[in-house]
């Protein structure tokens, strides 16, 4: 299994590492052997072709894609964008690409940025690796409110 | 017939379910052969893959692509980028997808927010299942303000 | 010359029924061989695969796509989304698809809204014809401010 | 050298005349040999399927896309999927349309809306013309504030 | 290697030269070997066919596309036109565009602009560099907060 890890210049935090931590865990955890092919671009705008190549070029199964958006409203039309390519990328390659952005407009305090942008980019990386595995592999987990960077929110009870 | 069935862990409700109900309900009261295939996925903007590969890997004729909203605006825009990425799947299969999808700012009595979300996406099963039969299964239907979650609106009287 | 309709369960006029009168209309009057194709889907965002069926399936050479946009926001975010799928698919076809949406934004009249979504719908089968026979036909009204659905708005005086 | 027109029945102008006017300054003042096709759509949705015709059934080297967009909300939505639509035409075919839109936005006089959307058909004709001369045809006048329908803004001076 | 430029005559910046300069930069402190070619046209909506035929037609490994948007909403909706297609292209050609947009919504002052518009233009060609080089050549500065056009962010404290 291959897993690549598209990430950027512009983001403030390493999110690359924390996706690289997920993989350790993986591979140390459950035996699994995962190969790691990293694309750095300067932002996330650059992500689609950076996806594609690792696709294609470099024979991923699946891919993260790590980005940070700004707090002003073109940041967030240029992140809108961005999502655009990669959905085209990855109905191209009919591979998964896991979107893990994190938003200035969620929290503009640093400490939380940093934790919620790592956090999501770790549990994508899993994520990630759980799609090349098979369709139903996160299927005991479904309508189960399972959030990314946040506390899960959980099953609407009857 | 082969129905394929995409949901999230996302949700908080486990719309597959109900959209099994469907499939269930058609195969006992019109005597209707109809085999299903699941794929979960993390999120709503990882449908589009999921449902290129049930058509073209596992064969589906129609897909119903279960999805769910969060509140704030970067959650509409999510969903906008996830049905753009469905309409391209659709169109390049020339099979149809329906999409259930429930947003949070229909309502936020999670007791309702459930009950949509599990009308709509057994709805849209019963949709999916009549578009497989022919172009025109729901012409003695059109116009009629039918809806998917709720009560229908009814056509407008002369 | 054939002619798709494709029109939805969720509008609250039979419009398909103000397209065929001027299908009927174009026979009459102008001696043409017009034969038509019918497609109905759950709602707008169904329309899409639908006309690229008539155009590939049933060899259409122009559809009139039928629809109905809902009050809130987020029906006309779906709209959009609908929108962009028939552009896609009539640049595929480089066929015509006249798209004749009714919005409830424009009135909540029902009786308006009835006589809107006809009106419009009947108009646009008539443009449909119109450009099957040929580039230039609608070149004597060019610049004329003609409108679908409301009186026309005219060309400005010099 | 084969130049296109398409144009709309919406317009309140007659802009196709104007692009019209500016091809034969050229075809004048330059000694150059233009032919013209002309197209003649509904509404600007309609364009992006004539200047693909114009593209490939009518060996068009340039085509100028004539619009003119409303002042409701509504209108500029579907000003947008136009404008999405010639995009995609004029990358598939490799070669430039020119989009000269007026937007009822711009000003609610009647006689303004006359001169800009006229002007703004006739400049980007002439735009059409020197990009089918070369990728550096235009480049004297780069970053100069170059406008069309309006007086040019200027290059921002040191 | 061979970059491409893709400018406007729309900007009130000759951002070209901007581009250009940073290329001569790279030239003679690093030895490279960069060839250029330049692709002008009227406004930003044309750039994504100028970057397809600098991508096909003259063998750009990477393309700069420069641009600027006024200050108003429709101003943005083209920007963001633009963008799509310049995404659409560089997918396809699996190769990088950088997008240098100057907006004038970042400010009002002239003096700014021509500072703001021609640093990014600068950074963003120094990126197209880098990227040609390989996927790995931009790794040392990710998660940095790096800016094109303003002072960089910086990484966030642990």
């Amino acid at each position: 299994m291959k897993i690549g890890i598209a990430d950027t210049m512009f983001a403030r935090v390493n999110m690359a590492e924390a996706a690289l931590k997920a993989v350790e865990q993986e591979k140390k955890s459950k035996g699994l052997e995962i190969q790691v092919e990293r694309y750095t671009v300067p932002g996330f705008k650059d992500l689609p072709v950076a996806c594609k190549r690792l696709f294609e070029d470099f024979n991923c199964d699946a891919v993260v894609a790590l980005g940070w958006c700004g707090a002003e409203k073109i940041d967030e039309q240029c992140a809108h964008e961005a999502n655009l390519g990669l959905m085209s990328v990855q109905i191209e390659a009919k591979k998964h690409i896991l979107t893990a952005f994190f938003h200035e407009t969620e929290t503009n305090e640093l400490e939380k940025q940093k934790k919620i942008a790592w956090n999501r980019a770790f549990d994508h990386a899993l994520n990630a690796i759980a799609l090349v595995k098979g369709k139903e592999e996160l299927s005991q987990n479904a309508g189960q409110g399972v959030r990314q960077g946040y506390e899960n929110a959980g099953e609407i009870e009857a």
